[in-house]
């Protein structure tokens, strides 16, 4: 079944998802068009969830005082935050833009649903919060369709969950997933911000395989290609 | 910065996006190449992370000892888990065939491991599970890759997280996050099995799409968008 892919297809998936960045900045004023819109919330809807259960809902949001409000919940709590960091990287992390809710044209709150098609939800029972790893596997499918259409996506996480339940009338079931701020933007940049800033390091490949158990760096069945991951640093 | 992407790569990233399936049979008996297998795992580690904590680690897994510790597992979760439905759906469910453990040439254990870059780490204070929602976006970044060279892949829920720990040595700090078979396949269905077997349906976009907040389902500034959700049923 291998080869029902171009070359090119290939590539597209491989390019998204190299050049997909956390946007906060360089939002344009040009709207989304609505086709475009909803091409990506239908890539979002057409991810992977456990015992079929699509437990995802998308908030569309352009209203400022909405937007106004969950802004002001993120400078309450970068600030909070920054006291758990000591000089001179609380400065640097303060110094950081890490937002672009105001700036963007459209924000999309993910929420989870533990009630869509339950209580019995197949493969659900033994490990529950697969409920919400499959509504994050719906961001990364919006995430990625966005980048191909050239539209900058920011994962907004500093914020208060109680802020976002009141404003935006969850019930309590409800789970806020993610907040998103979705534009066009003049470039996206080539690294990670957190990483040209020198705020953290990409680790290589190598750090983050193990083979047949934790921490086991090597081992005999997997040897050609432990090889070729401790050889070859860069994929990309 | 819309445009560059071809036609033929965004329809790479949708075509993968859509032709993505949670695979359990058909499996071939091809190996997977190292070459593949490491432009996956790539693709999975330039998933997005919370303040770039990168937090994941792939364990992979051929031990034949290592699949049948998993599988008894599974088998035991899949019984237990049976008595929360009732006739004639039990039967139904019990029907399912829900992993390919043993079948598949490769297993990959997906982990979260908060201590990495830690205490501190940017956008994790306020929401502290941003830090398993980045290992599931990877999870996603792995399984449209897999899903582009051709291979199929299945993630395991039914089974308990405390024999994998015990199986894989994880550390306490450490959580499982997914269980992931993995080979060639025959073939990708048209539809997800649950689908196909009628056991639920798929929903409409127009079901998860809400506008400014919970539950409402329409809005003068997004009239437009909702005329096109509503009327167009299927855009994939």
């Amino acid at each position: 079944m291998s080869g029902d892919f171009t070359e090119e297809e290939k590539n597209g998936l491989y390019k998204a998802v190299y050049s997909r960045r956390d946007v906060r900045a360089h939002f344009t004023s040009e709207p989304i068009e609505d086709k475009i819109l909803t091409k990506i919330l239908n890539a979002a809807h057409h991810a992977p969830s456990v015992g079929f259960s699509q437990p995802w809902n998308f908030i569309l949001i352009k209203s400022t005082s909405t937007k106004k409000k969950i802004k002001e919940s993120f400078e309450k709590e970068k600030t909070r935050s920054s006291d758990m960091v000591k000089e001179p990287r609380k400065s640097k992390y303060l110094s950081f833009k890490l937002e672009g809710i105001l700036d963007s044209p459209v924000n999309i709150c993910v929420t989870y649903d533990p009630s869509k098609f339950g209580p019995f939800v197949i493969g659900r029972s033994s490990i529950p919060e697969t409920g919400i790893y499959s509504v994050c596997c719906a961001v990364q499918n919006l995430w990625l369709a966005a980048r191909t259409e050239g539209i900058g996506l920011g994962w907004v996480s500093i914020l208060s969950n109680e802020t976002l339940r009141e404003t935006l009338k969850l019930p309590d079931h409800v789970v806020p997933v993610a907040y998103l701020c979705l534009g066009y933007v003049d470039e996206f940049a080539q690294k990670p911000d957190l990483e040209s800033s020198g705020w953290l390091p990409r680790l290589d490949l190598k750090d983050v395989v193990y083979y047949e158990k934790w921490e086991q760096k090597d081992s005999p069945e997997w040897n050609q290609i432990h090889e070729m991951i401790r050889t070859n640093l860069d994929y990309a």
